[in-house]
């Protein structure tokens, strides 16, 4: 009978994990061409994408944000977090996501632009006469969330991210060197939110979108040099019918990079410390190492997370498999705890390992990427 | 007491874990100048890595192999097969793995020249006059086996394994257009085998490898423009003292890239429709997948595992995330079930996401990579 109940537990959860696998299976690569299907989930904690007449559902805006950044950081930090902030507002159990539909490529692009009589939508300030006049908003991102219900998807929340320079980067004349200057951060904040302000006007004319919560989300972009990107410092919630923000909620996040330059020491000093000694034992271990930096993410004092990105030249498959041994316990030694942490090895010929522990997981699993 | 026993068996398992944790611990990150170490195994299926004064003991011909292969697919398939036929022969739990110290970097370079008055020790025929005479050893590769002691190590065991061209390319004069001769497969054998007879004599001159087992394996190199590695095709496990090969064990493995071009079937026609499947599931699913492609493995017709490399552009990270998680399922339902496949999906940014099914494993993991 002691032997019967242990048994039944492990059965149970056998058809636990049984049942997640095939619910997966239905929606994945369902073809049917009248129907919207979902991507299906890997994991509980990211959205199912829309699938429309068996095809994904790509943005109405699809790359105007690529072109727009110089920093490639700014880019992927940007959709991660508001990815984020979205979750903290759209269950992924009861929303599943769809690429923004609403605001179209040719409507983004007049936004992005400055106002002018030709384009009396634009976002950003007209060019005044003889002065350094800044563009702020640099990219617009719309999430839209979407309930199904059968076959049928109904739009119940958007998600929009703004993200404002902090550094105006400009040229003289064509071809000419380019120019920066600082924008401060009250200005970010104050432009922003004027902007947020401007765009919910605008979207709740549109009838699909006048009775939905709509999330704005603000954004500082990293300057060009940085080896992170920007930073959400601002959200709200919309509710229904609401056609200018009524309150902001401040976020305190901020990306680092490790090791800080210059003396100063970041949020956290045991952090920064833990990193610098991860960094010097697998430097002490093996040659040849170019490169050790990390992305450290901040919320106040407390670290969120981070990706360390190690550079190197490796010489045989059998040196890629005992450094990554070696850093499996080295990370485990003396990295931070209770975080989630990337590590990535890189060589001129592309990524060759890469470990991580995920949010709330204890150990580090790896994998060496191999050939035939 | 019901409850109690099945406590008892979570306790135990934690147990193991930690006790497996803790002892990696121990030898990650000692920097002793005086002992050797061990890297620390992550998992039971490879080998620890030898620390030697705190630092990892590289090989003694460290980078001769990568200068001597046009196509990387060579290098690192040999090395990762020739690891798999070390693991065979010498235990992971029982021995540890060194890069060769014992065949030097300046005695490779001889060995892989041609045979002349300056390089007696040349192991490729000497060139012949107003004769086309082909290279026929490429690459050489040592790994050695010890086994540990408290701080002391003890050389145990060899593996040699010899690159043989079934191309030898050439040119007429210098810069001049490359001319390609192929090598027909009875004399990539009849080559190798006689270089191995006269490597194992040259070996066990060396007292400390006079009366250990020395393990000889032959490879085909794949031609230049292959998109996979080439395959051993012969083994031998050389007992003390033994100063000629006894007995060769064949080796029936083989390497494909699918979708295989021009009408041939591979091995198997299951696993390449399976693929073909997949493959057509996500070029409809998802818009601008610019190549899908894999290494298949093969001892004989029996698939033993996957590479799967997908090449897209990338509009933005919510992409990346809906792509893979329908990856993940439809992975899960068209792919050959049973053996380890890897799947890369890369943008000219590199990586963008990873999924992976080990041996014997029954589901996709799937990692996205971020940024902040």
């Amino acid at each position: 009978m002691k032997r019967l109940k242990v048994i039944l537990m492990v059965a149970a959860s056998a058809l636990l994990l049984v049942a997640c696998g095939s619910s997966n299976n239905k929606s994945a690569g369902t073809t049917s061409n009248k129907n919207t299907q979902l991507t299906g989930q890997a994991g509980g904690k990211n959205y199912q994408g829309v699938i429309k007449d068996g095809h994904y559902q790509t943005s109405k805006s699809r790359g105007v944000d690529i072109q727009q950044n110089d920093n490639q950081f700014n880019l992927k930090g940007f959709q991660n977090g508001l990815l984020g902030i979205s979750k903290q507002n759209f269950s992924t159990n009861k929303y599943v996501f769809q690429e923004g539909q609403y605001i179209s490529t040719d409507t983004t692009e007049k936004w992005l632009d400055r106002k002018s009589k030709q384009n009396p939508e634009g976002l950003n300030p007209s060019q005044q006469k003889g002065k350094v006049t800044p563009m702020y908003l640099q990219q617009i991102d719309e999430q839209d969330f979407l309930v199904p219900d059968g076959n049928k998807t109904t739009m119940k929340g958007m998600t929009i991210g703004l993200g404002i320079n902090s550094v105006y980067y400009y040229t003289k004349q064509k071809y000419g060197s380019q120019y920066q200057q600082k924008i401060p951060d009250d200005v970010v904040e104050k432009q922003g939110k004027e902007m947020a302000n401007t765009i919910l006007k605008r979207l709740r004319q549109n009838k699909e979108l006048k009775n939905i919560p709509i999330v704005i989300a603000l954004y500082k972009q990293a300057p060009n040099d940085s080896l992170t990107g920007g930073n959400f410092f601002a959200s709200s919630v919309n509710n229904s019918g609401t056609t200018s923000v009524n309150s902001w909620k401040p976020i305190n996040e901020k990306s680092y990079v490790f090791p800080i330059a210059d003396g100063s020491k970041g949020p956290n000093t045991n952090d920064l410390s833990a990193f610098n000694q991860f960094k010097s034992q697998i430097q002490n271990f093996f040659p040849n190492l170019s490169g050790i930096t990390a992305q450290a993410q901040y919320k106040g004092k407390q670290l969120q997370g981070m990706h360390i990105n190690i550079t190197t030249q490796f010489y045989s498959q059998t040196e890629i498999i005992s450094f990554t041994q070696y850093l499996q316990n080295a990370a485990q030694k003396y990295l931070p705890a209770n975080v989630p942490i990337d590590i990535t090895v890189k060589s001129t010929d592309g990524i060759q390992s890469f470990l991580n522990r995920n949010s709330g997981g204890k150990t580090f699993s790896s994998h060496v990427f191999n050939s035939y």
